[in-house]
């Protein structure tokens, strides 16, 4: 077993954050406790969920680094693959069942665990290799097995439902569990707040060493590169939350930036904006933390008069935060603030009611205000039973239209983009085009955009802000004039080019 | 479309290689010219294959930073998901379809490229979207289409035969093409060959950086972020060609140490070696390198001598290769090589022969010798039809029994390691246990494992090693001497552990 972990718990090395598995056995106990007040749910249930597979690429051996699935990380934190693990919902015991791996594995993996080592690695009550699965809970007598089905209203794509040789021989309910589970996952721990306050240190610090290290010239991956390392390297954040998105100038409109057909290859050009989506994870809990800024450290009037737009957006929007303030309501304030700012740089006239009637915001931030962040960059529980999607530009992009409550992690992430698509098609339509300067608007084309993203635990009588990297204009352009006093990371040299 | 492109080739950044689309284009030419020589491939015969597809994680919306399917990568370099890509046999012409996205996908993925845009940057004859992939091979008039259904002897997984509305009114043949297009991919191309060593050099000088780097009390997650790092920065190699293993003392005998279960987490202890497997892919062409030292800078008598044993059995087989060697016997080659070094070393007695006989190699190198590599790590082609595994220990872990030939590119790695699991074994069997000294033996329980492995092309008459990295002993020490005169990379501080 790694010796950097200290048992029981979970640590990547001794600079980094130690989480006891007690988090995840919190975790269930609360999971127990709501399902123990469902009338639905008889004495005796046990809840059965199957871990994440590992898997191979195409028809390759290439196995990517496995991630655990959400939720069954969340219900017992399990680093490896092809688990299964039970909840009976009286007691709150919890059994795992690892795979029974061939003694031969020793020597490609390492020395294989015992079961014991399981149970005492991840603070269980039994552990049982998954051959006995069907045999250990039929000894148990349940009278119901809870299994996990339901929609992700982020993905549409359903959660898989545990299944294993012999479930056939119980009562399955596949309805109970998913409502519940999602619920309690909106809802953060003290110790979980604790990991999300790390994950976001150590990615805001990464975001502040590629502010102090970013120069005309570089690549847009390279500042993906610099935030990577960082947040490995110094924070044992191993994976990244979500793919990087480091567009630089008009590629900053570009919402999904980044992917394998776009993949942060612009060269950044003097005088550019660049907008970093940028965030790690540790231990499964995700940072998703967006900067702004001009990439030689200097804002043009322009660029300081959109980016304060936004910051104006998005202070007004923290100001009001607290339980009970609905976010359908903070999306509409970040709009109207917005407008707001826009009309008084001279891009849009009229009446800011008359704009919001005609969804005038979301031709400069098509996309939510915000989502919930925890074990997934887009957390689960945004749209329970009862809740549905408003059909209108801007709030159908909107991940939750909940009221906000004590312990919820949600982004704040108001944005304002120069997206010609967008910006053609309201200057088509005589609803929105006469608040529309075309003049001045048109002179912003080849912008890109501004996004400020944070991510904040909402508390009993406000919010906490997560995220602590340099917001105001002031502050950003005084971390870049320090990082250009120091010592600069080593640039690449020219290759030759391959002549053929 | 991203600025840093040449067209039509592709290329990262200023500073990272160009590939020409003529490599594709020579490999699919170089698969019609043998599919032309196959008598049962009919005139007007059409290969049509389906690329990688991008998926989710789990239920959630998280999408993985895609990379293309292999085969499609080696016809036409694709970098995006969810293509089906077609070659006339007769003609070499080949033809592209990209899947048609709504007018909506701009504002979330930048400007949609048209058939001339994509027909264009991947330099192919024609191409449509994919709502018209029936319609335009039926206007074709194909005789038979080829599709590609085979085995991965790596991975024992078949390659995914392509599939879409309309395919069963073709004549289908899905046998004809995978062994002549494996064999294909078996053999690589001078540009080819260009881009493997271009991604063995910047892997090469990302190695040499950890050396410089490395200090005991480090982690050894550490030296793969400092790997990636370089990688990537300095090279654009966005992926790695698989998990990276930085095994430190006894965890450099764990053969595939680095996943999720294992995962780089132990701290280096001084007088530790280190075995640390790690190489970049660019544009999916992959590298594949093993470099072995004490992260300390200075080898002891003991390190020393297995690393030379090593090192001779590795220099040994590239001595001897050239087009008509066999696998097997450079396999054995290195076997006896490092038997008789042991030997000189007092691990083992008596004569290497007979330890031939009973394995006894395999006790110390449980794995083959090498693998074929390209665009996958374990690339394609090392079972053909009529050749087979050869069941005896070491051996039957080959990836390849076949005879080397001209512009193969194959790993060669031997190792020597200290397996308890293995060693046990030894000393039970009466057969192995009178060539072993025990006692002696058992003072390198815990030394973990020294493995070198370089890439290599068959050249006419020899062999081009593309890895280039400090080597002999004295070599690497100095590397590492160099490295600590000069700035340490600053190390992250201790964080104050959380009190629960």
């Amino acid at each position: 077993m790694a010796s950097g972990r200290v048992e029981p718990a979970f640590c990547r090395g001794s600079h980094t954050m130690v989480v006891p598995m007690l988090m995840f056995k919190q975790n269930r106990d609360r999971l127990c406790e709501r399902l123990r007040k469902n009338s639905k749910v008889p004495k005796g249930a046990i809840v059965v969920l199957q871990g994440g597979e590992s898997f191979t690429r195409h028809c390759s051996d290439h196995e990517p680094v496995f991630r655990q699935e959400s939720y069954f990380h969340w219900m017992f934190g399990v680093e490896e693959s092809d688990f299964y693990g039970a909840l009976e919902v009286d007691t709150g015991k919890a059994i795992l069942f690892p795979p029974l791996l061939p003694d031969e594995y020793a020597v490609w993996m390492g020395k294989l665990l015992t079961e014991e080592d399981f149970r005492v690695r991840y603070e269980v009550d039994e552990c049982h290799f998954q051959t006995k699965i069907s045999d250990v809970l039929k000894a148990k007598s349940p009278s119901m097995l809870l299994t996990l089905h339901g929609l992700n209203t982020d993905s549409s794509k359903h959660s898989r439902e545990a299944a294993f040789d012999g479930i056939s021989e119980f009562t399955v309910n596949n309805e109970l569990l998913h409502p519940e589970i999602a619920e309690c996952r909106v809802f953060k721990s003290d110790l979980e707040l604790e990991v999300l306050r790390y994950t976001n240190r150590i990615s805001s610090e990464a975001h502040k060493s590629v502010m102090r290290n970013v120069r005309p010239g570089m690549f847009e991956y390279q500042l993906e590169s610099l935030f990577h390392h960082y947040c490995y390297f110094q924070g044992g954040l191993r994976n990244l939350s979500y793919t990087c998105i480091c567009g630089s100038g008009d590629n900053g409109s570009v919402l999904h930036y980044g992917h394998a057909g776009a993949p942060n290859s612009k060269q950044l050009d003097n005088g550019d904006m660049c907008l970093l989506d940028m965030g790690g994870e540790y231990y499964c809990y995700a940072s998703d933390i967006t900067c702004s800024y001009p990439c030689n450290g200097k804002f043009t009037d322009k660029q300081k008069g959109i980016y304060n737009a936004v910051l104006k957006a998005s202070r007004a929007v923290m100001a009001a935060i607290k339980p009970g303030v609905s976010w359908v309501a903070m999306h509409q304030l970040a709009e109207r603030v917005q407008l707001e700012e826009l009309r008084s740089q001279g891009l849009v006239q009229g009446d800011v009611d008359e704009m919001m009637k005609v969804n005038l915001g979301a031709i400069f931030m098509p996309h939510g205000l915000g989502h919930f962040m925890g074990i997934d960059t887009h957390d689960v529980g945004g749209y329970p039973e009862g809740t549905e999607r408003i059909d209108q530009p801007g709030l159908r992009s909107l991940r939750t239209v909940r009221n906000l409550d004590h312990r919820m992690v949600i982004t704040i992430e108001p944005g304002i983009y120069f997206i010609n698509t967008l910006l053609d098609q309201a200057l088509a339509n005589p609803d929105q085009a006469r608040f529309m300067c075309r003049e001045v608007v048109d002179t912003y084309r080849g912008f890109g955009g501004v996004r400020i993203e944070d991510d904040i635990a909402v508390t009993e009588d406000g919010m906490e802000c997560l995220t602590v990297v340099p917001r105001t204009v002031e502050e950003i352009e005084e971390l870049m004039a320090e990082g250009r006093r120091g010592q600069q990371v080593p640039l690449p040299q020219e290759t030759e080019k391959m002549v053929i």
